[in-house]
């Protein structure tokens, strides 16, 4: 069996798994994210290899989800930011970081919060309908076939067929 | 230099991501969500060897993020259904979606929209202020040290540093 490539299923959860379902990506991503932008002190932070941050930085700069940006030119060394799609995934990481101080850490032991600039209350990543504006609970969303079609699954055609159906 | 182990690191995100770090791992979760819930349909879906996926959906039992129901008896075959700490992913997945729909599809090309069951609009993860339960930009949200603490890594505790600064 030919193993799928993630970037080429016609799935948006696939692709965007491509591009982050590496783990020390996710946590490159935090890290630029909260303003750790140089090579050493992410190095240093994460604990990982010189050689692995560097393939895993150019290639979040290959995706597109990282820019570059000289600080000193001799010898040239760089802060990594994230760019307008990059930043658009930290949505992505406050509803990880929500799920894994519910689930994975006691009250107590929660390391990082995170807090509304304005009024300081602790904000919640949720699902909200952009018509009524109110949060939805799991079983209030159906998922539907969109423009492009899933024709390239029998199984997933026929599970969007159950939630078609009255009462499915 | 010993490898950090995920599940040991005083981070939320980097423990979400020993969870669903994993691409096989976010893409079975999609699955049950879905409906997809027994062994064949999903390994016929993903087209993944039916090694991997057993091993997969053993470690996801392990970790409480999944349930077997057995359908049948002899032999046993099992439904796999997402336990509540599983169904909480679904802002992961969600977030996911919501970000590769935007940024790696064309909007023509779309797969796969969640809808509003009761007024049919497409659902949006947003990030909310449970307090005024306004929609948040990026640039409202500040993290700090939780309970909890983040004492473990220098280049953390100096980036939340900067951002408790006036103008960080």
């Amino acid at each position: 069996m030919t193993r799928p490539q993630l970037d080429e299923m016609n799935c948006a959860i696939a692709r965007t798994l491509d591009v982050i379902g590496d783990r020390w990506t996710g946590l490159i991503l935090r890290d630029v994210s909260l303003g750790i932008t140089r090579f050493d002190a992410i190095q240093r932070d994460l604990g990982i290899s010189r050689r692995v941050l560097s393939e895993r930085l150019a290639t979040m700069v290959d995706h597109g989800i990282l820019q570059r940006v000289a600080y000193q030119t001799a010898p040239a060394r760089y802060d990594y930011f994230p760019t307008e799609k990059g930043a658009d995934l930290g949505l992505v990481l406050l509803a990880m970081q929500a799920w894994g101080n519910r689930w994975l850490f006691d009250d107590e032991e929660v390391p990082l919060l995170l807090r509304h600039a304005s009024c300081g209350n602790e904000v919640s990543p949720q699902i909200a309908c952009p018509e009524c504006g109110e949060e939805l609970r799991p079983q209030d969303i159906v998922p539907v076939p969109g423009p492009g079609g899933v024709d390239d699954s029998a199984e997933l055609t026929a599970a969007l067929e159950r939630w078609s159906q009255p009462g499915g």
